[in-house]
């Protein structure tokens, strides 16, 4: 089996580190290999760290894109890892070229931008799947299936939330390059801590139900000094079935790394899903609770075609990146007759425009003291 | 040391639970017992049942008030353990009279009520408890002692929940009668599930932080078909230094059983509680975390006063139940000059009131669709 | 219903804990009372720590059964709360005598007189009862059901254990009461470790799977300077059914209060039980695990008539005791005809020689550099 | 920085797994890559295998090898994944020719290869890193600092256990492959549970602690009718200072997938930690417990040197093994005077002697009916 190529833009910087992360989660499987890049925004830069890492550079993802129509270099697809600020051009470069994307969340820095974007990616088939690590996990995939299936009944409740305490301070005065653009209005869009976690606290919601949210009550907070954006986004909101879902992210619980994870409620049962713990699934019945651990034999097919390991040989964040680059892989090769298990319906470009507009409204319901505000 | 002697309202119907589980709590330190009773509505089955627990019956609670003041039996304080809207009248009668009271939560129906009962309580200078039974495990107090001590720095956000499962049907068509009471609005007052547990969660929050709730804006359901109070409720809070709580408990979450806790996040680190797992406390300093088993030696005198057992013989939901009887105890003991440790500052009327206004205030806002609503 | 009277033998001293803590557990219920004492050893010092805690006083336990049996008192049974080497008379004294006993485990100093202990409780007919608290958990009583009921197939292996840290420093030579006697062979017999914790793991391994040791290889350690008895004890057993168990016990653990607990591996499943988390009984079946907690309704009715909270509401190490004063009153209702649920089969003299002969095989294994000695 | 290239020796069978494990963890930081292999044993299935997984095929190792030596193909080292009784000729013929290996666990056959192989690997210089998964966690590593550090004194005891239940039922039988070598003593050796899993948790006590196994006291079950070889293992050890380890591993515990961890206690403190949460170091201090998480600022610069990803996104199973995988690539660069960060201590041959050592005490020990054994 041929290995797909990747070009990556963005992610190099010093201080960066999801460009080397989007390298190993996409290595992982011996499938892709990442051999070309404009891992920086000056051009000097990117053809010193393109030199480091040990693959071609290119001064900007333009000429890295002209390389490859000019078959100078082969290229399967594209991982954008750039600020939020800098995902719409390259993406829509790569998509009208017809290349695929692998993109970072949030899409896009705009709505507007988003909708223009799944547009186009739709227009042109071009495959396009939305880095929304967590559900690539396993068991996050497994509770989709199992929610979907009715298993729990109808939802009535969602919890999910994200938790992180890696704000607390104003760190951002530091210069940490991480804390530095994600506080910039100009370069993160309406809200930060919405923006960059709460997204994946959506996404659980969403993507594992089924269910979408209609409209939005929201508080924001910015409880660091001097802070323009949101440290804080606490959102009810009303979904589609008529249920409540309750979204919340913080950036000042100081010690929660990543609590990230959620609950849903149906009227048969319940789920329970935790990243810190994310091998386990927990299901509740009433009487008793039932867990399940990652890699047992009672994966439908669509999620066991991801598994690498036996039952207790835990797989993490890499691979769940990993994951996420195999529906991409499997999308590609599809499209190219070659042999491959069906992909896994993992977020792509409807559910980045959602994203997006849920951030809006959350945004838009906060300045009006809560005012519930259709998304 | 002699023993108090206690008379309990309520609490002894087919079906009823509370009587007994405060006639537990309040024996299991032998220094104080049950002797008397108007353990029913209808005078035959009180003294039915009080001749069924072995104890003095009185066909209602005046008849017992009468005879303690008439000197023909020994009293030193009564449990009101009526379901909600028979707690005014007979705590008035005690107060009046002078007889120290331990009042089920929430404290009455109305705030009108509560606020004519605490002015009462504090005119006639009489104990008055309110049992809220969380607040007695001693981690919880240790919470309290450790947050307002200022060891996590000034509180930004606070999360506390209670979620359980039990009326995730209409259970109360079978005719349970727990069920039946609390999902009746002349029993149980403006709100089913903010009345009955949101207060537990809305307790946790200000009593452990020391913070009053100024604004809130809430969502209220009622899941189950034919179910005119909530059996779900959300609420955001504005605290009286500018943070902000989520304040959240529901009874459609099956599988759940108590999961009752708080999060508390300061600008120095962290605090978690969870009820189902009442011995330890997590304190999240940043770099690591830290957790504490009941009955360490880290205790304050306030705390350590109310241990029964050495670090690991965990004591649990009755001696926590216990724990402020002990505290009524200890303020019947003061006024006597009789040895005493300190009491704990375990929640009494002006809580009591607090509670009331804040389920007050969240039911209106949820009928203003979210408004922010003063307390 | 009338409450039971209860006489004490020991537990009083400055620095004992166990008297109160069968004080309380004997009073939870409001069924039973402690109406009498012979606290201490000295005469004088027994008749003063009897006003204090507020019951009549005796100057020796002799001096109590006489006044029991004389009338003076009233008396429906005894509690043995004494160091170990002082368990053996008053024990033999209340059986003669015919009143029922509630005795501190291990059951004696030797075999033998466990030995003459169990004939004269058999042929006087005396309910007796032995102090093993954990198996009072409820959970721990239906883990015995489920196992003896064949859930999880023939057992092939247990591992049960008791980690404490509380003797890794020569806490002894500091006076601490605890830590003197329990050094002391003249007091506390053959073992330290092996008899206070290992033979609550011995009692787990054996009562709970209805199976018995046959023979042991054992490693006595003793790790802190100047100790002469075991602080650490490892035992591998051979089961009656040829299964296998691992039985240890330690006090040289920091950190750790009460680990305690189990893992049995049965032909067709497993359990597991920790009594830090007593609440919770694990079951796995081998595609996913079953969480049972205390208060389901999936209780067998033997365990369900000891349910004081509905489920939830966690009870603990004193309800633990508290369900074994039960077991006793249940058994002295028996015989006095009055109206009582059945009683648990609890630990009673058969489980104490079988406690006390398991301590001496792996004392006499352990010497013999671990050779399989037959119990 | 060049990539190095990777030939894989065994692995590639129908059912076998390890291989595309090994291929995923050595893939994973894009500084490695599988380029060959010998993957089966029939010359034509290697050939197959190989072009299946897209890399260059030989028909066994020695052409590997020779291809090697021959220049027709770049190797900086070879992984050696086949069962137990095939480790030994290729690891030679590899070390003989001077290319570092990574081999599969336990070490050989039988002690006496083993320590031919030590002294070969030693005598030529040539890298070797024993793949012995979990030493590759970060936690673990950092356990391994902290306690030879001297964080929590002197050690008295160690518990290491390995707790599986794949083989609670004659799954060899079946023809699964696993299994059935594992079963089978002519590939497996003088043990299948603790030749297979026994040693990780030998590895676990002697690697972090820094100390040795002096002599052992076992008795090794096989549970599961017709099976010749022990599929549960049980063993006592005394260390080398004096101390205690109780070693375990079971392959019959039911719904137990990878149980594997170990605590350690001194006279300091003790340090607790589980592969199937492995991102938490539990230590703990007396008055409370500590946690450490994954990706702390409190690393070591030994063991920060290994991190991916920030705290919070867990690594786990392919990481460690890549871990292992970036030792020995450190190992190699570092005699290449490449630019590489220093290699952690991992296991070689010396640790790979002394397991196949215990496993040959516990073994001899068993059949002497629990004799002390020198190791």
């Amino acid at each position: 089996m041929r290995k797909l190529k990747v070009g990556i833009i963005g992610g190099g910087g010093p201080g960066a580190f999801f460009g080397r992360v989007h390298q190993r989660a996409l290595s992982l499987d011996g499938t892709r290999e990442l051999v070309a890049g404009a891992l920086r925004s000056k051009p000097k830069d990117a053809m010193a760290a393109a030199a480091e890492w040990g693959i071609q550079g290119y001064p900007d993802y333009t000429a890295m894109l002209n390389a490859w129509k000019d078959g100078d270099i082969g290229l399967d697809y594209a991982v954008i890892a750039t600020p939020n600020h800098m995902h719409f051009a390259p993406a829509m470069a790569c998509i009208e070229a017809g290349l695929p994307v692998m993109c970072e969340k949030p899409m896009t820095l705009t709505v507007a931008e988003s909708e223009t974007l799944a547009k186009a990616a739709k227009r042109k088939k071009v495959p396009f799947v939305l880095a929304h690590t967590y559900t690539g996990h396993p068991m996050m995939m497994y509770a989709r299936e199992l929610v979907q299936s009715g298993a729990i009944g109808e939802i009535r409740k969602i919890e999910s939330w994200y938790t992180q305490g890696w704000l607390a301070s104003d760190l951002e005065k530091s210069g940490q390059k991480q804390a530095s653009w994600r506080t910039d209005p100009k370069r993160t869009g309406l809200s930060n801590c919405g923006g960059d976690i709460g997204t994946h606290a959506f996404m659980a919601a969403t993507w594992v139900s089924g269910l979408s949210v209609k409209r939005v009550s929201a508080r924001l907070n910015a409880f660091v000094k001097g802070r323009v954006l949101d440290d804080d986004f606490n959102v009810l909101a009303e979904l589609s079935n008529g249920g409540t879902a309750l979204i919340t992210a913080t950036q000042i619980a100081i010690g929660y790394k990543n609590d990230n994870g959620f609950r849903m409620f149906g009227t048969k049962g319940s789920v329970e899903w935790h990243q810190e713990a994310a091998e386990q699934l927990l299901v509740r019945r009433g009487d008793h609770d039932e867990t399940y651990w990652q890699g047992g034999g009672f994966y439908p097919k669509s999620v066991a075609s991801y598994q690498r390991a036996p039952a207790g040989h835990h797989e993490d964040f890499l691979e769940a990146l990993g994951n996420l680059h195999w529906t991409l892989e499997r999308q590609i090769r599809q499209i190219h007759k070659e042999d491959t298990p069906a992909p896994f319906p993992h977020p792509g470009v409807d559910e980045g425009v959602a994203g997006m507009k849920f951030v809006r409204a959350a945004v838009a319901s906060s300045k009006a003291r809560g005012k519930w505000t259709k998304v």
